[in-house]
């Protein structure tokens, strides 16, 4: 399957050093600029508080099925990890809205690079997204700790 | 970009009637069933206990900026709507880990039609993933309705 950027994201982040580890930690502004003919599709969003963004990880480097994250030195499988660095190199962040502007939407908690392509916007709805129960695995107790160093 | 499939989903639903709306009420068994070359890409996974699964919609149907969901009559954009019939059709759906087989995961709460594409496998992390705060948008207070009625 083929997929064609429905438009842009623009944030301050110009480099890969530059980019927060995940928009959960991250307060940067962003604009999610969708090309004019499929602005209709943002009917309704305004009333959710936080969105789904699917984007295309454009300039990540080599593909490997095993390795070091940025949260740990020791090699994890690309599958119990978010590393860009992946097959389909789809990206998901959860931001939340601030404002829509005809075509654009402000959000807060951008991690990706400037001008990454957007793919769909899917809204975060409480009750399928939210799981109270899960735990987060090698994730679990790690601190985080200074880039560089692992999300490369 | 043009995505390759890793592998493939089974479920119980062959076909969209069968399927459940969102996995969050679904219990369903599910097999992920990843091609063997993309195994070593599960290492660690076994400590999650939930996980997205990005997928294709591969047997959508038209597609529309504006439409019905399943939740109610009002046309709504397709950006604030978790509709599968949408550019870039891609899915993404939130399961527990069940088990690792090698290459497979056994998982619970599958809502997709059997034989689904799989792109890629996201660890969920409760400190990315769980937003305390969200709100439902104009899903809020929607009681759910049998299909068919909504999401076809």
């Amino acid at each position: 399957m083929q997929l064609q950027p429905i438009g842009h994201i623009h944030t301050p982040f110009g480099s890969k050093d530059e980019c927060p580890i995940q928009p959960a930690f991250a307060s940067a502004e962003g604009r999610v600029e969708l090309f004019p003919e499929y602005a209709d599709g943002l009917k309704d969003i305004e009333g959710f508080s936080h969105l789904y963004l699917l984007y295309l990880f454009d300039r990540a480097g080599e593909i490997r099925l095993v390795r070091p994250t940025f949260l740990d030195d020791e090699p994890h499988g690309i599958y119990a990890s978010r590393h860009p660095c992946r097959p389909n190199g789809i990206g998901i962040s959860i931001v939340r809205l601030k404002e829509r502007q005809e075509s654009a939407l402000i959000v807060e908690g951008v991690d990706m690079l400037d001008g990454t392509p957007l793919l769909d916007i899917k809204p975060y709805i409480p009750r399928f997204d939210h799981v109270e129960s899960a735990t987060g695995g090698w994730t679990e107790g790690k601190p985080w700790r200074p880039k560089p160093g692992g999300r490369e």
